[in-house]
């Protein structure tokens, strides 16, 4: 690997299932010494946007799985080499992220789908000639229904938030905002699926709980690791 | 792998350096039995493409190089990184191909930029919502200059392609000129940059000879394998 992806996501639940969903997530890929990033990056911050190879290390399917269950299409399967499901027989996962800058062996992304601690195996530049086609047809993805949920705060979650990004947490509301908004639950499972019942995603540094009722995502509590170790104590 | 492309390009040298410069290519993957096809495919013949991940089994380089030369920016170097290049720690390709028709086990499949023999790693939808950005900036590719040759045929040479497509082998006067048309030539080779030098490309049982002067490459002769064991006996 090139190196391993630090990411604000720090679960599979909750990271999203593609990265334009997430415009104001983060990550920080630095790429190793041996790899010789002064050279072997120039040229590449005149990009916009990079291909990122990943290995999919959370995967922990020990059986080959011919077909996966796609939540968009409610409950209805399609083949595993007819998705970007993680749970494939090689598992690289393709993901395009936004390219901020290169600063000396390091890249500042946006717009990640990948969870933190992804080993990179491999980095591209994204070259719209080759790899934009805008009449390609999306099967079974043009019909399928995204299914957004709307996303409030309790006024203890709301002041929380503000108080974190006036300490350098930037673009906490919107984040959690996008990162709630997909329905990060999975159909199949009764008891996630169950009205009210209290659900938490890791973003950064924060335990964010939340609880689902019709189609609102209601942010109970945004809590830092550092209170939940005081906690503890 | 899931299995090995078997593709019209015989040889490194010829195999275009991006797929959709040969729209009249042809290559055909067969999944594995083991992948279950007629169930992990369901649903992929509802995309018009579909991203190729192969391994570079041809990529001999021994070791890490951490610039390339690209022939499109006249000899200057840029990051492996911020290209395409085969040469790559993770030698991992990235092609995206137009998917023909899905058939049992098989994808038809046009618009490809691998070599026969390839090793395909993984499979996955082209999805333009995830995949297309159009106003993303592609760096250094987008000022780099493409340097194109016109083709002609010797009467000789246009009278064999001719033979040879009534025989079946559609669409092969248009598939050399697409190959062709692309300067193949390394202008690091000095050999291979001379005027009138003899070159070849293979394309399915064909061997393609060419030479180029100015900016034409002018097709002299085309043989087919089967003639080619008989003129050696």
């Amino acid at each position: 690997a090139l190196g391993v992806l630090e990411s604000c996501f720090k679960e599979k639940f909750g990271t999203p299932r593609q990265p334009q969903l997430a415009p104001s997530s983060r990550a920080r890929l630095r790429v190793k010494a041996e790899f010789i990033p002064a050279q072997s990056l120039k040229g590449l911050a005149d990009f916009s946007h990079v291909w990122l190879l990943s290995y999919f290390h959370l995967n922990t399917n020990k059986i080959f799985l011919s077909t996966v269950h796609q939540p968009r299409l409610r409950g209805k399967t399609v083949g595993v080499f007819a998705s970007r499901s993680p749970h494939r027989p090689s598992p690289i996962g393709l993901s395009l992220a936004r390219l901020l800058s290169v600063e000396s062996d390091t890249l500042h992304l946006s717009e990640v789908d990948l969870v933190d601690g992804t080993p990179i195996l491999d980095l591209k530049p994204y070259i719209p000639a080759y790899d934009c086609l805008p009449q390609a047809s999306g099967g079974w993805t043009e019909s399928a229904d995204a299914r957004e949920l709307a996303v409030e705060f309790s006024p203890l979650a709301l002041g929380e938030v503000r108080r974190l990004e006036r300490a350098g947490a930037t673009l906490l509301e919107r984040l959690i905002k996008e990162v709630l908004r997909q329905d990060l639950r999975n159909p199949r499972d009764r008891s996630q699926m169950k009205e009210g019942k209290p659900l938490e995603v890791f973003v950064y540094d924060f335990d964010v709980r939340y609880e689902v009722r019709g189609g609102v995502a209601r942010v109970t509590e945004v809590l830092s690791y550092s209170k939940l170790a005081k906690q503890a104590k």
